[in-house]
């Protein structure tokens, strides 16, 4: 038995035999080809049976997981036609009389290289990867050599990889697939949310050698530690499978307070919201027990396509959100779009440092013309349920008093035309540090406050979160994030006004019961989360989290000491 | 008479006529060119021509007006060094047959797109702006055509330019050019900066025409203010006179300062201190008169050479600052090196977000050889003076406690070695917003804390301080910022540890009457500020201040109503 460590990248066990997945040999000599034209036509032939295949990949994603999934295929037959690409391809191999594989190889190295020494973010490092896949499905048809088709594995397997590409997940028939192992990726790669999404186990960033694991070899996947044992003996076989058991159990469990109410042991009602950004997400919102709509990401809408969505369409996905929530309320959050969420069509400027660039309401002010066409969406919708509008970015009273005097500009003009408007709140995202620090100032002009946790700590900490290098100071629990935290509930509560979190850290079981310490009004989360927090927050007594809130913000100096304390008010005497 | 706006870029006002520094015509054609050898022999006879002009211009800027201004021009022969570069523009003259011209134009063209899309950050925008100035240098010796010698002007003008390249700036002579206009260029650019060491009013970014001023005209330049007048009234042109005469008499005035202690109206003792980076810093700090050093900069000895500094290197720099300051306090902050300090022998990675990446402490506590050798070099030089060591972007209590624990093992390997060893006060940088947040915390294991107001302001803000499209919010009197500094402060002053300040707000006028009604014990401030500065707090009632500071960090939910708060606690009953 063989026991390796690897990132736990979507929940579950798994126990079932090794399947390999290998890289087909792909590789190729330089050659000098006196015939451009025809080389050329090979080339065309290779990209548009790629396309193909790639169409139909992503119908069969959209059909078994969703428009969102689906989204990466987009991207990739995007880059099969993107004109420089290709131009750049075929001069190459006009002007220096190459082979296709040499051209393609060579320019879409020099693209991949950008994009990596562009950055260490997340985001930007996922579109070389896009490259690399697409390229090595374009050289498979040049050469002649077929990919692994993952689509015709025909028994239960843990599959076993360097590095997954999306295409290759996408094709899991999840009845067969029941985990995966990889050397490569993050919690935050397309493969590792794919996984979610299907709800297969996996370990990514695997620590072993994948060489010590053979076809057919017995695995175990635990993606709930991040652990992955190989040949294991039968104690260890039988310890997992009660493992599995006691999961799984848990998961029905949690299906009984779907419709319950979120309710503390000593009576206490915080609200658990969803946080979506699609209507597909919406349906899982609703199948979860999400009590409202915490954060609405109106960006997906401007992202998905290749230019502004009309008035008329956004009017209809925020119509639909509203009715189908049916009276429980949603915050739809206007476009936070800029920073590393980059929209061609709109002509964003690349900024030495995005995440305190032009960004969100910044830019939403600036350009105003985008702005009013979604509030007038928004506010057209406002009479089919019940609807809350939140800015993002907020720095200033003054950027929140301007964003209302143009709100208020658009509801006053859609009422002259005795279009039906409902009531709607307006509130702020605090998620810049000024905000938080002059939540008193706010909290006279606004109607709510929703706290965005994953901005905020980045600021707070001065740490970006896709920075691998320092991710150590990306810390939910540090005492300064806390107090923060705390003043802003606080300024609300002295005013009556409510309080939310709609960040990642509302969804985290070590901090909810400081923030119900805190007395946090709103819980806005995936929805993946919500059955588990409910279940959670049932256990609590918030008087005991009031005593706990306080010594994590008066006592400790260090993350750790903050989750000391955590752990001692959990351990039942 | 017209009058003009412009961004006031250097102090002073200047009355003469103007001088119209021209391009020069460097236009050319593209030609084909059968013998690649001659015409590569040309373009080398060209660039050899360059450096031996900008060698002396250098030499000359050396003698004139000290190190720092003269490293631009290293830099510029750097550039024509390049053997990327230079490859890139003979192999262009080789396989597509264009003359030299063309080929230079071609590939700095692309050099310098390439540095303007990158950013919108001043810092690397001066790499494009560097290029141009060396490439317009070379391709006026290849067409044979004299750049403009503002060496050559001998009588009093006002220079009217487009754009001034630092190599301009640096061949006027002080006595004739009394004052500069100039379309382009930020506060920051280094024209503005050389034109402040050279003590020429200045106006640049001009917001009329060019054109609308004659050779010969006579001009107002108001380099206090920004305004620029063209043919003056007799009475606009008293009017200036007079105003001329005040400031002259002011300067004279600030200089009986130069050695008199720092004393409010009622009594109290805050310390005026200079920022420095360099040896020729030091001299200007001491000239004005710094009661210490409040941040030595030890970045530029890492940024001035193409490898590390060495131990030795370091040492006698730290120590002959410490000894010339003459017992007065010296604070060294440790390399603040990542960011947008790159250093190519360190690998830096490039970052999607570097001003919240891999950097000073962060980088000293990841690789800590390179601290090592700082700080041995540091201990050493304690010796000799009054030295303390600040670290810079501390964001938690344990980084702190890591970087003294590597700091006391060095100094006990030093003293087992019977190296002299002075008493060395250990503080932190106070930027990160979470530092601020936790300085109560902090107060229990530091000696002393600095605040850095350009940092700080922009984490709190979420705002690049050099993001041009975003430049409203970097804030300096937001009520935001305000309660932190004196959160920081009244933490400090409640654990009996000095709270200092090195950011550009310490010397700020309009912030200096809040920061002595906080109370912070030293403001730290570049050499040019501080005999205004004393000036200043010798008219101020700390009292007085103490209600103002409350004032603002109270009722104050914006900027503006801060500065309102400011005026009026300054104007006299």
């Amino acid at each position: 038995m063989t026991k390796f460590k690897g990132i736990a990248a979507s929940d579950g066990i798994a126990i079932a035999s090794a399947f390999r997945l290998t890289e087909p040999d792909l590789s190729f000599n330089k050659e000098t080809i006196k015939d451009s034209d025809a080389e050329i036509a090979r080339l065309n032939q290779a990209i548009e049976v790629s396309k193909q295949e790639l169409r139909t990949i992503q119908q069969r994603t959209l059909k078994d997981l969703g428009r969102h999934e689906a989204e990466v295929f987009k991207a990739h037959i995007a880059i099969l036609s993107d004109p420089e690409l290709l131009k750049r391809i075929k001069t190459m191999i006009e002007t220096r009389h190459v082979n296709a594989e040499y051209a393609l190889k060579n320019v879409s190295d020099s693209y991949i290289q950008i994009f990596n020494s562009m950055t260490d973010n997340d985001y930007l490092k996922q579109r070389s990867t896009d490259i690399k896949d697409v390229m090595k499905r374009v050289l498979s048809h040049l050469l002649g050599v077929p990919l692994s088709d993952p689509a015709l594995i025909d028994h239960q397997v843990i599959i076993i990889a360097h590095d997954l590409t999306p295409s290759d997940t996408a094709q899991f028939v999840p009845n067969y697939v029941k985990g995966i192992v990889s050397d490569m990726g993050g919690r935050t790669s397309h493969s590792a949310i794919m996984s979610r999404t299907m709800e297969i186990p996996a370990v990514v960033g695997f620590q072993g050698s994948l060489a010590d694991i053979k076809d057919g070899d017995p695995v175990i996947v635990d993606g709930l530690t991040g652990n992955v044992i190989v040949k294991p003996t039968a104690d260890e076989r039988q310890a997992y499978h009660e493992k599995q058991r006691q999961y799984q159990q848990r998961n029905e469990q949690l299906g009984a307070f779907r419709n319950a109410a979120t309710t503390s042991s000593d009576g206490k009602h915080p609200i658990i919201a969803a946080n979506i950004g699609t209507l597909d997400d919406l349906q899982a919102a609703i199948d979860n027990g999400a009590e409202g709509i915490g954060l609405f990401r109106t960006e997906f809408l401007y992202m998905d396509s290749d230019k502004l969505p009309s008035e008329e369409a956004q009017f209809n996905v925020y119509k639909t959100v509203v009715q189908k929530m049916a009276g429980k309320p949603v915050i739809f959050r206007t476009a936070d779009i800029g920073g590393d969420k980059d929209l061609p069509y709109l002509h964003t400027p690349h900024e030495a440092n995005p995440f305190l660039g032009y960004r969100a309401i910044r830019m939403s002010l600036d350009q105003p013309d985008v702005f009013r066409t979604q509030l007038r969406a928004l506010i057209r919708a406002s009479a089919f349920g019940n609807l809350s509008i939140m800015f993002p970015m907020i720095a200033t009273v003054t950027e929140f008093k301007h964003a209302k005097r143009i709100f208020e500009d658009e509801r006053t003009k859609l009422v002259a035309k005795d279009i039906p408007v409902g009531n709607i709140k307006l509130g702020i995202m605090v998620e810049v540090p000024a905000a938080a620090l002059l939540a008193d100032q706010f909290a006279n002009v606004v109607d709510f406050m929703s706290i965005g946790t994953n901005d905020l700590i980045q600021y707070v900490m001065a740490a970006d979160r896709g920075n691998r290098r320092i991710s150590y100071l990306y810390q939910p629990y540090n005492p300064a994030v806390l107090r923060l935290i705390k003043s802003v509930i606080d300024a609300c509560h002295d005013n009556g006004t409510p309080a939310y979190m709609c960040g990642e850290m509302a969804g985290d079981q070590k901090a909810i019961p400081i923030l119900v310490g805190m007395g946090l009004n709103e819980f806005s989360m995936s929805a993946t989360s919500i059955l588990k927090s409910r279940a959670l927050i049932k256990e609590l007594d918030s008087r005991e989290m009031v005593t706990l809130a306080n010594k994590t913000v008066s006592l400790a100096s260090t993350s750790q000491q903050v989750l000391k304390y955590v752990h001692q008010a959990l351990e039942k005497p």
